[in-house]
Order: C-alpha cells, then sequence, then structure tokens
C-alpha cells in the first residue's frame, strides 16, 4: 500500500512558525488558541500575515519548521508497514527545497530522495492513501484522502479528518 | 491527454554540459561524435567524466545548460494540445531545483510551478505519455513509455524510440 504525506502543516508545524515569524515582525503576539478563538481575530490574523507573506519565499523560511507533534513516531511506525512517499508543493517556493531535503534528513533520515515529492498538484500521484492539510489535493486524487486538520480546512467536510498523529495511527495502524 | 516531460538529456543536453565540464576540468577534448564513435572512447569518457561527477552537486550546474534541439518550438505546439507536466528526479541535487525553475522560466515561461515535478521515482505519476531517457522512468509507468535517445540508453528495447524533437513531433502531433 503506497501512502503520501504532506509536509507542511502535517509533517511540519509550518503553521506555528508562521505565526511565531508574524509575531517577530509585527510585534504581535497571536497563538493558535488566540487566533481559533474568534472569527474576528482568525481574521486580524490573516490581515497581518498576509502583509508579511512574502517571508515565505526568503531564504531559511523551511530551514527550521518544528515538528508537529508525534509525527517522528507514527511515520516510522507507518514506513514499515506502508510504501511511503513525502509530497510537498514546494515549487511555488524555489529556495525552500533544499531546505526540506536538509529537514528530512534530519528527522526522517530514512526517507531518501528517491521517495521525495516537489510538485504544484498532486492528485496525478498514484498512491492509496494521501494525508494533507489543503481539499485540493484530495479532490481528484484516486485513493483516499485523509484530511489533516487546520484552521484553513474547518469548512471542509468530504473526507475523513484526523486531528492529531495519534489519530492517523489509530486510522492506518 | 497528460503528457510528462523530463528534463536532463530531454529538453536539456545536459549531456552537451557534461562533456564541457568534463573537458574543462580535465583539460580533454572529448565531443559527442568522438564519445560515440568507438567503445573504447566510450569507457574512456566514462571514467573521466566520474571522477569529476561531483560537479553534479555544486551549486550552479545545473543554471545555464543548453537547450536541447528543437525543444523550445515543439514542446510550445504540444503544450497546446496535451496537458503537460515537466518531472525530472531532481531531488538527488538539492541545489538543482531553484536553477531548474529559473531554468523553465526562462526557456518555457508558460509553464508554471504547479505543473513542474521534482521528483526521484516517476513510475507512480498518472499520465498518457512520458517522454524520458531514462528506461527505469518507462518501466512500471501506466501510460505510454517514450523513450529518447541517449548514449546510455543504446541497449533499451522495449519502448519507442525518438531521436529528435522532431520526431516527437511527428510522433505526438
Amino acid at each position: 500500500m503506497r501512502l503520501l504525506i504532506d509536509m507542511d502543516d502535517v509533517m511540519a508545524d509550518t503553521g506555528q512558525k508562521i505565526i511565531d515569524e508574524t509575531n517577530k515582525r509585527l510585534g504581535t503576539s497571536f497563538t493558535k488558541e488566540l487566533i481559533r478563538s474568534s472569527a474576528e481575530i482568525t481574521a486580524d490574523f490573516q490581515e497581518k500575515y498576509t502583509s508579511v507573506r512574502s517571508m515565505l519565499w526568503e531564504k531559511g523560511f523551511f530551514a527550521d519548521i518544528p515538528l508537529m507533534q508525534d509525527s517522528q513516531e507514527v511515520i516510522k511506525k507507518l514506513y514499515d508497514k506502508y510504501e511511503i512517499f513525502i509530497v510537498s508543493a514546494a515549487t511555488e517556493f524555489p529556495l525552500s527545497m533544499s531546505e526540506k531535503l536538509d529537514w528530512l534528513a534530519e528527522h526522517f533520515p530514512y526517507i531518501t530522495w528517491t521517495h521525495t515529492v516537489f510538485c504544484g498538484h498532486k492528485w496525478m500521484i498514484r498512491a492509496d492513501y494521501i494525508i494533507d492539510d489543503h481539499e485540493k489535493n484530495l479532490i481528484n486524487f484516486e485513493g483516499k484522502g485523509i484530511l489533516f486538520d487546520a484552521l484553513h480546512n474547518q469548512h471542509v467536510k468530504d473526507f475523513t479528518r484526523v486531528n492529531s498523529w495519534k489519530e492517523v495511527e489509530k486510522l492506518l495502524l
């Protein structure tokens, strides 16, 4: 069985890095909990984040993303049962790709370049499962799409939702 | 119809860059014609190239690869008829990917990051056709594999071989 795993906001807590960097650059003090606490604060954060979003194209941004909780532990277990490909929509961010390879080598050293895919669209990759936080990557995918919970996908209802890697473990192991 | 197109030795004449750089670094004077002229010279070149092959991992190597003859003209025509994805086994060379995106933007500006894939394996991508110079990328591919002629694939007999972009044009247009 082949399993595709997304990086940002799935293996890696890119949302946390975005909040931290936004706070640093704008002198704000958003937290994940605060942003989720009301639609008004969500909108305020979105506006502020948009104003500094060009940071995603800066050298170094993707070099030190924190791990998503339990991703190392559960992906290691999944690796023993599934053929795993890491699939990241990274071609939008040209400088991110070498940083993402280094990040994978540091945190998931058993995953090699042969099983790493940087792309735009993902739905043309053949696999049994994909774990991703973006609806666009699950639509038209030929296998089963598993939606990793994120603030920006709360409206999506058509796919199995997992809220954590512990839930992925229960679902797939 | 979806068509996957490889970069190195298909869109881009990477073999020529490799010969030029090998000559420059070792003071040799190989040409494509000379290398193909005898098995002895082929082996001599392979040995010398192997000794400088680490250049593929150097910053800048993939920035200025010459175009393969007629690739711009024919791919533009193919783009009007096929859904085209560029698929390059570039994750082996971490620094190559931003250079490859720049190269595509310069020579094929209508191909965007959404339709660019940098990966290791390619056979899990769903498409009707792939044009590639490596047998390993055609085996297990679900569509039709088209082998782009190269010195290193002369032994491959199982796929439709094209010797030039003009032959691709005849075959697919």
